[in-house]
């Protein structure tokens, strides 16, 4: 069990949102979700997976919507409490722990507030490793959860319970047009499952891993070293691309912000082009024809001197750029995960291929 | 209390096809759910709201959607059932009677569908008095029910159950959206209330005022008399115009059917032209630049030659129709009720003005 410290806080949020390839919300609006729990006088503990005992209730919870909304339309940081409140007035039940839904500047901050809230630990892990755009890309869900019961609420206090659900992509469909009702922005608490269930679907350590992630980053500023050598020597992975972000396309269509960026290869890099696919996160990366990176794997960008994370409802033209790639998770990567999250989920007409056996073993 | 047979249906979903003024849902669909119900050994049993003890725990059902989406998808029966079971696990009670959400071919037969699945009696009477397009215009809701809890389900197994909803117009928002996502067409069970407020909010006796519309329809078949006037010796109201469809402009948009239908007088009318404008339900009838009829009094196009309710889903090109005009129940003309279904509800620029004085006093 780790107490978080408000000093923790933007180291944390910063790791996650690297984490979050792009997607998972911004990190300075998070963090001031975060700030203003600890400042209440509410504590927040993190709590490791295999700490849970087997028949423990837990639930996972974060937001829904897309990220360039919520740049705007300003999470208030009870819309996941209250989703998780009306799941537990729901059941009848409490909760003994909540496991953030997703990596990402917003939602590792999410599941903090909750627990905040709740007064209950927070799981160190969540459940895709990274940000992915769409529900039913749960490792606790694709993995054997129950899409029902779930959860969400806005922050005008409406809230809803899914009671019963055909499976974990109607649960998608359903969530994302009453998100859009919603405004654009809604919390949601699912699954709920048992602390077995829990323990053998999450992906672990990565609270603590977006934590070591931002100290990096925050200390390479400080001795004014490579902000993204620091990253890489912490996730694995390597930079792909040093260079400048040339153009940015971007539509909101479907309660998604989808498009596309390109970044023109500066110093070692001149010659060479990217462009990266995105929908909330970044999805593929092309370097001419070929796709050279591609989900599960986590393509992310951050600023060439500060390692800032580049979300894709901030990323513009002009800004000086790494492109780095981070080998996913194990669990993202077996025949089952990569059906629902590979590329062919988001309709490529290829097969995941790892970026290359460096990678794929988690090498730097 | 009143046991339905198998040989009132078709009087009674003809007869509230009649009170739908144009919506509601399509008789023909709608007896066929109840005849299967009753060849199961079913029962229906029809109460008398004022039966009801002031603490009785009752709630309100029917289906939501474009009538021109469940005239192709169509409803399977169980899913206002569903609906129903969604709240009574959700709120761990029993309910003691159901109330029809409104009138129409369609929304008629759900309430009984839900009786007889249930067990429990149906209520004499709806929320409306007529059939509306959007649930936060109930009589239940306007004048003081709560809009949540709701629940709604599909033909598919899902369900969920709204927990907190800041006012009906955001239920209405939302599970328009969810009906959307679920085809089209959905089962809604709202609101839950007392036997108290129901009595004071119910329009009551609309299932025998349907069924007595539908045998007088009947029997003017029978002895080759004019349907249209048996059906105004029973409402009261009186006949606009009769003549012939010779256009009909329908568009399906935000989940409801909406449009236009021009009738061009015949025999004594011959050289008028009524435009009626509806979405899902007949709102507003013109002639000339003059609205002449409007929400929330009834407009029903039927038949010349058998009385055969017209539903906006069905209406085309071509139909010899008799315009029907009836006036509202009483307490759809309240300056609370005209704020919600009135003209201006519905985006015109007038204030509600009945037909004319007999018309408003209810005469022939």
């Amino acid at each position: 069990m780790w107490e978080l410290a408000e000093k923790d806080l933007e180291a944390l949020a910063t790791g996650a949102a690297i984490l979050g390839a792009g997607g998972g919300g911004n990190p300075y609006l998070g963090r001031l979700r975060v700030q203003a729990s600890l400042r209440l006088g509410l504590s927040v503990r993190v709590m490791e997976p295999d700490e849970l005992h087997d028949e423990a209730v837990v639930v996972s919870a974060g937001g829904m919507g897309s990220p360039l909304v919520s740049y705007e339309k300003i999470p208030q940081g009870e819309e996941e409490s209250r989703a998780v409140r009306a799941l537990a007035e729901h059941l009848g039940c409490t909760f003994d722990a909540v496991a953030p839904l997703e990596m990402g500047g917003g939602n590792s901050m999410a599941a903090l507030v909750v627990g905040a809230a709740l007064g209950i630990p927070v799981l160190n892990g969540d459940g895709m490793g990274r940000a992915f755009p769409q529900l039913h890309m749960l490792t606790y869900l694709f993995y054997g959860g129950s899409p029902a019961p779930a959860a969400m609420a806005d922050e005008k206090g409406n809230s809803l319970v899914f009671t019963h659900l055909a499976d974990a992509e109607t649960l998608e469909a359903l969530a994302r047009q009453v998100t859009i009702q919603m405004g654009g922005h809604a919390g949601v608490a699912v699954p709920v499952m048992d602390g077995l269930h829990c323990k053998q679907t999450i992906v672990p350590g990565t609270l603590r891993l977006a934590h070591d992630i931002g100290r990096a980053v925050m200390e390479a500023r400080m001795r004014k070293s490579d902000p993204s050598a620091a990253i890489l020597a912490v996730t694995g992975g390597r930079r792909y691309l040093r260079g400048k972000v040339i153009d940015v396309e971007r539509r909101i269509a479907g309660g998604f912000a989808s498009g596309r960026v390109v970044i023109e290869g500066l110093d070692g890099d001149t010659g060479r082009q990217a462009e990266i696919d995105f929908q909330n996160e970044n999805l593929i990366l092309w370097e001419g024809v070929e796709p050279r990176v591609m989900v599960p794997d986590l393509i992310t960008l951050v600023t060439t001197d500060r390692g800032e994370p580049l979300t894709t409802e901030v990323v513009r033209y002009g800004y000086r750029t790494d492109v780095l790639v981070i080998p996913s998770a194990a669990q993202l990567r077996t025949d089952m995960a990569l059906s629902i999250v590979g590329p062919r989920a988001f309709g490529y007409e290829f097969d995941y291929r790892s970026f290359d056996g460096e990678i794929a073993r988690g090498g730097g």
